[in-house]
């Protein structure tokens, strides 16, 4: 076999075994608080049916889909191939055959009258056609785009909501609604390669279909508050908006046809700030009237409860503008009741993210200790399982960012400092004699439920330390024939390089 | 968007939370067991480059692999279409030339003299050969086998021993060997679905590399009784043999070139009984001598120590047979100072699987409460990581074959009662006062870490009640007019359908 230098594919990560304990740590902390708020998993395969995924991410993200080959003969069953393969000398006949015909075409027009000559070209040119659309046909069938569901009908998944909808549609008899469910999964997506985006990445979803409760979304910001507050973060903020204040706003200024460009440019605030946002809303063909009548909400400023009085008198004529103010009310009422921990909770109007399936609340988290994106979003859809044919099931859910928490508390130093301790205690011997002597303390250290290793007999006690250092394992027994003859083994604290002469009994109770 | 029946691709599957719970159970004690033997987690992508995988599993292996298509226009860029789509009109061109050359030829036969005539025909089926080539050109080019390598440079993972192999070559400069890793992630093979054999399911491996102690084969035996007896396990045996003595039994009966075919046969004895293995030695070549002297072997019967007496005695011959003796004796002599809890430690030299890579110990274990094929198994390779040029690094891996561990377990009931209970308590109210009052009970229940739920208000009780018994939730509270007014709540015992009133102290002090 020859050998080659092994790597992994473009935008894939190997995890080595610190970075597994740290992302284990944050993926349990938040599995913890989902199950404590009644939230089950589930897991679903890492590929689906094509026909579940596609058309379901718009053009786009059909594109970033990774597809699965079908095995054995995946080409040969395809039509084009029958078509091309087993009829080409066929199609060749018939090209053959054309070009005969215009071959005595051109014979008897150089005998023709002017008139013939003219219908006896347009009969070539006509023939020429032919052969150019046989080509033509051939050439058009033979494409990715066309062969592509011919040769693949699975697809890894691209996210973990399609693959929910899919879940509950299969096994709603099965099924207790509300259903509170979570997974957390990769998923796969053939974007660009960047920093901080990957091709493979671990989604982390809460959702809860078939109730219209806004209790739920009241439990979602009580879950980001007690999960991202255990996992360290002591300043972040919970944005929350509402998809019908949204539509409220672009119905008061008549513009409710054009909710897309309007939410689109106001999202953009905080990027461009308040000129750029007016640049966009007059391009899009909002007047300066409209644009008066947007300032104060856009600029909306205060507590959330003054927001919220400002909002209900500019959205006095919109019933449904006045319906999202009083959801968003609901919401704070619940919250009210159980102090949040370290979260702050904003109503921000210029929150619009995934417009195009929210119906009610949006929610995205924000960290306010280091610059970066949303580590966290979500928010209420009203049919997600109406693709599937369940129609009417509302949901609601939430996402953790594992990727941006992961750098986030990397950069905070959240990581307790025992996640890079794997083993507590190495035992070093310096022959097979010390070796047997251990096993049995080695044994009991295990019995205990101490992690424990035993460097086998044979290798320099200088390496043996070593692999203590580089493994951060922060106690070593070193067993030389002293220690075996008195049974007090030398015990050594690595931090503080402490040696201490101890019985196998009193070792147990140092690391117990 | 048309509705589709929703449905997992064949050979996958949906897990469920009460599978979940169990699964993780499993997953859970394993890793644990792992970790308390000095074992780290790593994780590899799912995708890995089709070069690192294709042709480490043999040409069987390799039609089992899922590949993954290329992005984009995979199919424009391949060899194939260039040659086709690009060439076609002048590939024609050379079709239409030669059939012309045909007809000529054709002509002067007519007229020509009967040494003539022969050799135009040969001319003639010399270009008849030469169209038929072009067809064939065409025809082959345009194979799957042909395309897969150039429309697909990516495929998912068939186990995790080639990952990790790939693994420590790319990381080998950070990792500090021994190197003692535990991966548990999925695995995806295009095999036949059946029963009990899925297209995706998950691999729960451990492997040290870089160490030859055969301390390492001792603790894999270790790891294995413990896992199991804390999974409920009472009655197992891991069969151990040694790669060294099947090397041995073959050179002294002087076939040592025919091992394969020997070790092959006997592995069958337990399913098709000595006849069985007879006749499948004689026709492969082995002499009624041979088969004399290969009986007492494969009949070898009693203690271990017993076999390994007989075993010696027969193998006297054989240096690498009796190493092999040694190498098991060296096991069995660390097992005895640390008593095994539910195992049965059995040599069993007909156990051969995986022979092409094992070089020292092989383990196989089965449970004897359920019949089942083996739940575990791994073995000694002397060159796991060659294949990607670093030579000479050691290992020795197990694996636990959690599919069918889930099966014994069901089988057994060996599930511990509470896995199928995700919530401990349902608060159940009659409106939104009652919600109002259950929120800050909610809250602190939450507070003591009781995973506790709060049922939206506004459904009738018999339907809270069908929820907390569908979700096994083995709690109620209900809070109604009196109960607000008392302070004392209506505490429900689910299973045993005992209802106490308790004000929230009470009931807290219940939970906890």
């Amino acid at each position: 076999m020859a050998s080659i230098k092994p790597s992994t594919p473009k935008g894939t990560r190997d995890f080595s075994p610190t970075e597994m304990v740290r992302r284990n740590f944050i993926f349990d902390t938040i599995k913890s608080v989902f199950r404590k708020y009644g939230y089950q998993q589930i897991e679903t395969p890492a590929m689906e049916n094509s026909s579940t995924l596609i058309g379901k991410y718009g053009d786009e993200g059909d594109k970033l889909i990774f597809k699965i080959l079908d095995s054995g003969e995946f080409f040969e069953k395809t039509e084009a191939i029958k078509t091309l393969v087993e009829r080409l000398p066929e199609l060749i006949d018939i090209t053959i055959d054309q070009r005969e015909r215009l071959k005595k075409a051109d014979s008897i027009i150089d005998t023709a009258s002017d008139e013939l000559k003219s219908q006896m070209n347009e009969v070539k040119q006509d023939q020429i056609k032919v052969e150019q659309q046989l080509f033509s046909f051939i050439k058009e069938s033979l494409t990715s785009k066309k062969l592509v569901s011919q040769i693949s009908e699975k697809a890894l998944r691209y996210d973990l909501t399609v693959p929910f909808a899919r879940y509950v549609v299969m096994h709603q008899n099965e099924i207790t609604f509300p259903f509170k469910r979570f997974q957390v999964q990769p998923v796969w997506r053939a974007d660009r390669p960047q920093r901080g985006r990957y091709r493979e990445f671990y989604q982390c979803d809460a959702d809860v279909v078939g109730s219209p409760s806004l209790l739920n979304e009241a439990e979602f910001i009580m879950i980001y508050d007690e999960a991202l507050s255990k996992l360290g973060l002591k300043d972040f903020t919970i944005k929350i908006n509402n998809r019908k204040i949204l539509s409220g706003i672009a119905e008061v200024i008549g513009k409710a046809d054009n909710i897309i460009d309007l939410t689109v440019a106001i999202d953009k605030l905080d990027k461009i700030g308040l000129d750029g946002v007016i640049k966009e809303l007059l391009e899009k063909g909002f007047s300066a009237e409209d644009i008066e009548k947007l300032k104060p909400v856009i600029l909306l400023e205060g507590s959330n409860s003054i927001k919220l009085e400002s909002l209900r008198d500019a959205l006095k004529d919109s019933a449904t503008g006045l319906k999202g103010c009083d959801e968003i009310e609901t919401v704070f009422t619940y919250i009210d009741s159980c102090k949040l921990q370290n979260a702050t909770l904003e109503l921000d109007i210029t929150l619009a993210r995934g417009l195009n399936y929210y119906t009610g609340a949006i929610f995205e988290v924000k960290t306010n200790e280091v610059a970066m994106g949303s580590i966290g979003g979500g928010g209420r859809y009203d049919d997600l399982t109406g693709m599937f044919g369940l129609k009417d099931l509302t949901g609601v859910g939430i996402s953790f960012g594992a990727d941006r928490i992961y750098d986030v508390m990397d950069e905070l130093n959240l990581f307790p400092a025992d996640t890079n301790q794997t083993t507590k205690v190495l035992i070093c011997c310096f022959d097979s004699d010390g070796e047997k002597y251990a096993l049995p303390l080695l044994h009991s250290l295990r019995q205990h439920n101490i992690n424990a290793e035993l460097y086998p007999a044979g290798a320099k006690i200088k390496k043996q330390m070593e692999y203590a250092n580089n493994k951060h394992i922060p106690y070593t027994i070193l067993i030389g024939s002293d220690e075996m003859q008195s049974g007090l083994l030398a015990f050594k604290d690595m931090e503080s390089g402490l040696q201490e002469k101890l019985d196998a009994k009193e070792i147990l109770e140092r690391l117990k």
